[in-house]
């Protein structure tokens, strides 16, 4: 299959997540998403801040481009009072940011186990309890917090929160405008019941990821996602459960893998919209 | 805590898992597992048969030594007809030779996805076909089967069966006495329900292995276990729940570290067992 050209109907729930071409500024990413015919970009606080804020509010509008989400609020499982502060102060800015550029979807990375602590169950209630608190102030922003539950490989060091069920019973303690879910391929393919759990999410789905899980991982684990067709996840059945959960939003490919981010950003560009539109469009 | 001697009741349940000392030979990890005044140790196939079987029934014997029990069989995974009736071949060996060394524990590691295949409930429906199979041959050797879930990071290369709760809905399919499970701290740490599917499998824990989830991964992920206490993993509460479950049997220490494997065998074997006196006996 060739790269679907500009215009085409294949592309018309791509989104292109900055950071699968990390090389790329913001501004050369809005760029080039708009200049393959993506109608959408996902972004991330950091090279946000650094290209400003407002010139990239004013570069998404002018491209006619969605903000399918921005990454990323989270890292709040420090039970310690001042980290705590700290980190609500810093996801009430995400929430902001969020609301700015225009996207209703904070993707909220748990975090992992602070530094020297080993219990679990501790941190993990840190994040029910620090979404609680933004609740609030993500409301008044229009703005939804969408838990991110992360491979078990992270469970230590990123990501507390590992099943898309977890996730789950942590956001329906809220209401579904208030919290939701990330769906990742990379981070539920190998769950035993991600298609029941998809299913679960229902209007709890707030944003759906993709790319593919290779084999052997990099020396850099946070490094080791491929480009959908290159590993081991077959995308069908997790696409069509997220479809038959009512999911209509944009579908972003987020892929960290050094070798991509060294190839040139139009060449990743061209090639992930020919992967989603094999691997993916198809079961939408 | 000092290392507790040999007579100590601290170490009534201790277990040697070979690769653990994978410098050492079977004849080796026999007399060092002795000597330190262990009561049992996990055997590996090959390097039994490298040492010879009868020689090392002969050594385990001599010593008075349990064989805690023998890794592996399994990797049963590819639905190709003529790659399964191998897979089921090397298992009945596998039976024949526990039951030679007297072990009623016989590990299976499932397998991953077969070369270039992508259908993760195939490979799995294929390990509940296998045990199918090979049940009437291990019941007649009076060896049970013990399925090993194991970590997600594996689940493509190594291990489809990815939660103690899928693990059991297989095991539950067949008698107690048939099939069992394998609680390894290092694969099952992560899940969020794993005390309660340790008290679920009670009479099914066929063994108890323990080991520390260390960051960052190593480079080869397989190598990334490391000796309690020098990792994130709390161990009071899965042990807690295991002994609740009813388990009585041996706790074994398999560590997989190139570090570990570098250094003397006497001394990784006082470590592991200061170790398991701290942190795994007082939760029994």
């Amino acid at each position: 299959m060739p790269t679907p050209p500009p215009g085409s109907p294949l592309l018309g729930r791509l989104s292109l997540n900055q950071r699968t071409t990390a090389n790329w500024t913001v501004g050369e990413a809005i760029a080039g998403a708009h200049a393959a015919g993506l109608p959408a970009i996902g972004l991330w606080r950091e090279p946000v801040a650094e290209w400003g804020l407002d010139r990239t509010v004013a570069a998404v509008r002018d491209a006619g481009l969605r903000v399918s989400s921005l990454c990323r609020g989270g890292f709040f499982t420090d039970e310690d009072a001042e980290q705590f502060r700290l980190a609500l102060a810093e996801n009430r800015e995400a929430i902001e940011e969020a609301a700015a550029l225009g996207t209703d979807c904070l993707v909220l990375v748990p975090g992992g186990l602070p530094q020297g602590r080993r219990d679990l169950p501790a941190a993990r209630q840190c994040v029910v309890d620090a979404i609680g608190e933004l609740v609030p102030s993500a409301r008044e922003a229009g703005v939804r917090l969408a838990i991110e539950p992360m491979h078990p490989i992270f469970a230590a060091d990123r990501g507390v929160i590992s099943t898309l069920a977890q996730a789950l019973d942590i956001a329906e303690l809220f209401t579904v405008d208030e919290v939701g879910v990330v769906v990742d391929t990379y981070h539920v393919w190998w769950d035993p019941d991600v298609v029941r759990d998809v299913l679960r999410a229902g209007p709890r789905i707030a944003s759906y990821q993709v790319c593919d899980w290779i084999t052997p991982l990099p020396a850099d684990t946070l490094l080791g996602r491929g480009m959908m067709g290159d590993g081991h996840i077959d995308f069908g059945p997790t696409t069509e459960a997220v479809s038959a959960a009512g999911y209509s939003g944009d579908v972003e490919v987020e892929i960290f893998n050094a070798e991509i981010w060294a190839a040139p950003g139009a060449d990743v560009v061209a090639t992930l919209a020919r992967r989603y539109a094999e691997l993916i469009a198809p079961h939408l």
